[in-house]
């Protein structure tokens, strides 16, 4: 029986057109991430499972991890993300680097979970993370990053939203300002994260499930509401705006603006999944009304360096999908014909293989990407094969080319043609 | 209890001066592909155990892969290797592609071995591979091709040996002129592709061993001991010189003598471990004393796509891991000294995070890699900390050049200062 030719379900085959795509993403990322001062590293795609287990959501370690048992009985992972793959290594070296730390990679990372638009079991993800900066700085830095990156791909600030929230102030509005048990604060803030994909009367429900009657009683429900429904920091209770945590959140907002990145703004509702997080968060959402959802998102996790037994490190960073960017980009309309890296097609009249490789050679050392036709077909369906690989000019080499040293070269977009020797039609191809 | 900071065994973390290797050989590499018209594809790390059970050596499916069943109950394998991939990919658009197709790609493979000098569990492997060309005209343009990655790095020919055999030169020889069974064959062509690891007489013994009375009788060890012992073709005897490919492997071997490559030889013992295999094979060698190994190989499998129900295609390709060829680099000392992609490290004096960001942004404009001291420390630690990332160029910044608009930047590896405003002193570090 034949194999199969398809790929494992959920993850991609990338075919020199969708590689193409991957690579003009990945270049403008690093461009950007690079002008900031970022460094990229990496590390393996196996990962012991414990690192995992410490802080991640549990969704992600239960029933979307790929976890086996290697040869040796050493229980490992598929990396789901990238962020205790980093902050172990952060820990690793913790007394040699040197702080602010700025860090960035481009890893492929696995989840086990039914495909479907924008979500795929195989991802590429940009990691961008500063470590040692406890201050706002930090959040402002990497904010002003992904704003430039959507600039670097021609985005205007209308085509996405920028929302921030601080998971401090949240666990004080559960914990302290509504006086919530942890165990009630968790699931709230579980049910918060969700809030925006139930109708809001089942949501209310599930709230009142939640809470004691005491606190039910004492109208706990309306008073979160009514805190979830804040469109911006001053409509919150006028305690919770005192903290200094809800004071720098507010600065950030303003240096944010004065920056002109006006499409930041504040969201109480705004979770994040991961357990890690310990101050400021944020995501950013696309507004294409057939797209409205999150791209990214990130924040502070000034806990994580410090489970592998060294002294925390302030560390703020972010996860980009390349599966969201790059359907933002194509709905938007972002992404640019790409070409081939081939320039020149040689055709081949007559069996001159052999002694066509000094003009072969002569083009490639003029610094052009040259693919040869070795299929001894006809010459019109070289020419065919050279359409239809996209290159853009055709070389053709026979015997008396080679003799006299002078070529002809078409244009297979225009029609055009040109004789002269390897040197001059160099330049032509060169443009 | 902390967890681990160390990376799973035999597999490595990439610092950022580790990535900055990774990522100047992977640029070499992807030069010299393109230079010969192949474009770069990937695919998933996880695939189906079926495709390599076909035609991959059994010590590879049987020991030494990463297989495991997923969720849905999938037996999947994490990739040791790319051929059976992209054979797959070929021959699921087998019609539409247009031939010769030139495919190149820089996946991650894993094998569960005891991780040694030059082999890893984790490693990277250029894979570059022609299809559709039935000629030798595609493995001479594949060895022309490494022989230029080689002189891209700076490597002389004194520094490497290419090695040339053929499958059906030696299916002939020990299967119509020795006469020996396929099992004997089979077995005897595994041994041979030990035998420069043990003893002569070890090899000789096991031979005998595999060999039946009548054919031991017959002085088939020592024919076969005449024949591995051949330096040249015209070494062979006379049938087997006489055959095709023989001859089409004498061609192949002149041509790259022609073309100056005076290092490619032919090799009657070079065997390559894959079953797959079925015309032309090769080898490339370190010659250093300290590491005279292979470093990559390669050859024509013309089988491999027709396992997925098309016409087959001939192919010809070859795999070159990254630690066997950093191995190469650093002991011929072909690495540059690679410096961080950051020019500029900008000092703050005093409070002046916000204030300082359209410098910087003036910086970034002007195509500088721009990293920022957040860290609120001492001048001199922050000059250290410039110093300890690498960063040639350090810009001071605080409130009284903001308020002029002049600043002073410092070279830290010369001790140069210079004064002016951003539009000037982005020129200097431009250099």
């Amino acid at each position: 029986m034949a194999l199969s030719t398809q790929p494992y379900k959920g993850a991609r085959d990338f075919y020199p057109e969708d590689k193409r795509v991957q690579k003009y993403m990945f270049g403008k990322l690093r461009e950007v991430a690079e002008r900031f001062g970022y460094e990229e590293y990496d590390a393996p795609i196996l990962e012991p499972l414990d690192i995992y287990l410490a802080k991640s959501g549990d969704e992600i370690v239960n029933e979307q991890t790929y976890v086996f048992e290697d040869r040796g009985g050493r229980k490992v992972v598929i990396r789901p993300e990238m962020t205790p793959t980093v902050s172990r290594m952060v820990a690793a070296k913790r007394q040699e680097l040197a702080y602010p730390l700025r860090w960035y990679s481009l890893p492929n990372l696995w989840r086990y979970e039914r495909p479907q638009r924008g979500r795929l079991r195989e991802h590429w993800q940009l990691n961008v993370d500063i470590f040692g900066v406890a201050d706002t700085a930090a959040e402002t830095e990497i904010v002003t990053l992904i704003d430039d990156i959507f600039k670097n791909f021609g985005a205007e600030r209308n085509m996405y939203d920028i929302k921030l929230n601080s998971r401090e102030l949240i666990n004080y509005l559960l914990q302290d300002y509504l006086q919530f048990t942890d165990e009630e604060s968790h699931t709230i803030s579980k049910l918060i994260d969700r809030m925006h994909k139930m109708e809001r009367s089942v949501f209310i429900e599930k709230i009142d499930e939640t809470l004691s009657s005491d606190h039910r009683e004492a109208g706990a429900t309306e008073k979160l509401l009514a805190i979830l429904d804040a469109k911006a920091i001053k409509d919150l209770p006028k305690e919770a705006q005192k903290q200094t945590f809800t004071q720098d959140l507010q600065t950030m907002l303003e240096q944010l603006q004065k920056a002109g990145i006006s499409n930041a703004s504040f969201d109480i509702t705004l979770m994040r999944g991961f357990d890690y997080y310990t101050g400021i968060v944020f995501e950013v959402f696309d507004t294409h009304p057939e797209n409205n959802r999150s791209m990214l998102g990130g924040g502070r996790y000034d806990g994580l360096v410090g489970l592998f037994g060294v002294a925390p490190v302030p560390t703020v960073g972010f996860g980009w999908g390349d599966v969201t960017l790059q359907n933002f980009l194509e709905l938007h309309r972002l992404l640019p014909d790409l070409k081939p890296e081939t320039d020149v097609y040689v055709v081949l009249v007559g069996d001159v293989a052999a002694g066509a490789q000094a003009a072969i050679a002569e083009l490639r050392a003029a610094g052009l990407n040259v693919a040869v036709d070795l299929s001894g077909k006809k010459i019109g369906d070289q020419f065919k094969n050279a359409d239809k690989h996209g290159i853009e000019y055709a070389l053709i080499v026979g015997e008396s080319e080679l003799a006299s040293g002078q070529f002809k070269l078409k244009n297979l977009k225009t029609g055009d043609e040109q004789s002269g020797d390897i040197a001059v039609l160099s330049q032509t191809i060169k443009g």
